[in-house]
């Protein structure tokens, strides 16, 4: 299995964005795709918790709030195990960008303020592809639950982290939260040589900051223009005997 | 959490039974409950990959064989750890003996010969409680496969490391598989401290072995003759004020 902590061998690049929610980290990589895609690139993206595999057990385990830390984190790590092994491992060996809304550093952070040890869950994921570019969206944590806090009716049960009894209040509960999973996302920046994007500046600026970043790891990447599935067929119609 | 190299503090005991298949361990452990049970211990029984959690993710992906040996491992430390904290650690906690038919150990053996790391599926397991006595099987291969081979109508798709493409014939990866397994077992019994008991005895030699190992075990162990959903009933009426 690959290694966390080594650098892969794939023919392909793996972006990823992190950040508390309403950073602005999904804008940012939406725009980088379509930039990449307009590029002549090609992409896939893929989102955190997202497998099928395990996805009605996760609603269910949090629905009947059942879910102890351990097997909260458990269960994560299995939907991106299943995630890697089939959304993200496959066209990085086909040579495609892959970009990543969220990845292992979610869990640490996550998992760590719900209670798992911290050497713990950076082992379980130790079966992870190390990114080319893990960007990290920086932003004060009152502008950030600003952000989230007025444009949704209703903050879910988990997001807020009500299962840590924080709070009896669904909004102050999900601003201790966010501060304490924010705390975790510090300490990583230098841990894991996150690369950090002040959140605070204009979109298009972050997003020209971004693209300089990304455009300065492609050197000497060789860009596929066809993507994955058709391949193949390219290929046969190539060397077609008739 | 607790940690799987230290003691555990709980008031209870736990003690697990390991081996291939055909080893005999459900046999002694079914044994050992039935005494400790007449001897008027109050006693919880668990198996391996029972919990209701996973079990329908589990069998989906076994199916469908899109389980890679990382996904593998991780769904069964799922179960694991739901069956920990839901039917291992509440009765440790209040005083009763805890059998357990396979513990982490199967998992160490099973899912590094499938390919996963080792060091990487013990750190997984970290939080796992430590067994007060984890008895360990010990059958030549040839004797346990016999067992299985010729009690069996069928030898399911994963049981025999179909998965593992060790051979075409179900029968014949079967005995591989156990071997391979086996060569795991043996590494543990010196790494884990496992008593190993020689498994071509006598059912009843052996039991008389494992009964010993127990007995010395519980002494100075504080037998619970109630068991635990009826103590609070009986505090009541005792102390009740009518």
């Amino acid at each position: 299995m690959p290694q966390f902590d080594k650098k892969h061998g794939y023919p392909g690049k793996l972006f990823i964005v992190e950040g508390v929610d309403g950073s602005g980290k999904s804008t940012q990589v939406a725009l980088l795709k379509k930039w990449l895609e307009s590029e002549g690139y090609s992409v896939f993206f893929t989102e955190w918790n997202s497998s099928d595999l395990v996805k009605e057990t996760t609603r269910d385990g949090k629905k009947k709030n059942i879910l102890t830390p351990t097997t909260f984190s458990l269960l994560h790590a299995t939907d991106f195990a299943d995630r890697l092994n089939y959304q993200i491992i496959p066209p990085l060996k086909a040579g495609m960008i892959v970009l990543a809304d969220r990845y292992a550093y979610t869990a640490f952070a996550r998992d760590t303020v719900r209670g798992v040890s911290p050497q713990w869950v950076r082992n379980l994921y130790n079966f992870a592809v190390k990114p080319d570019i893990s960007f990290y969206f920086d932003v004060p944590i009152q502008t950030a639950c600003e952000r989230i806090l007025t444009n949704r009716a209703q903050i879910k049960f988990h997001e807020a982290g009500m299962d840590l009894e924080l709070s009896k209040d669904t909004k102050e509960s999900f601003k201790i939260f966010q501060g304490k999973i924010m705390e975790e996302y510090k300490k990583m920046v230098g841990e894991f040589s996150l690369t950090s994007i002040d959140a605070t500046l204009e979109i298009h600026d972050q997003q020209e900051i971004v693209r300089g970043k990304v455009k300065e790891n492609l050197k000497g990447y060789l860009k596929k223009r066809t993507i994955y599935a058709r391949r193949p067929k390219v290929f046969w119609r190539k060397f077609s005997l008739s």
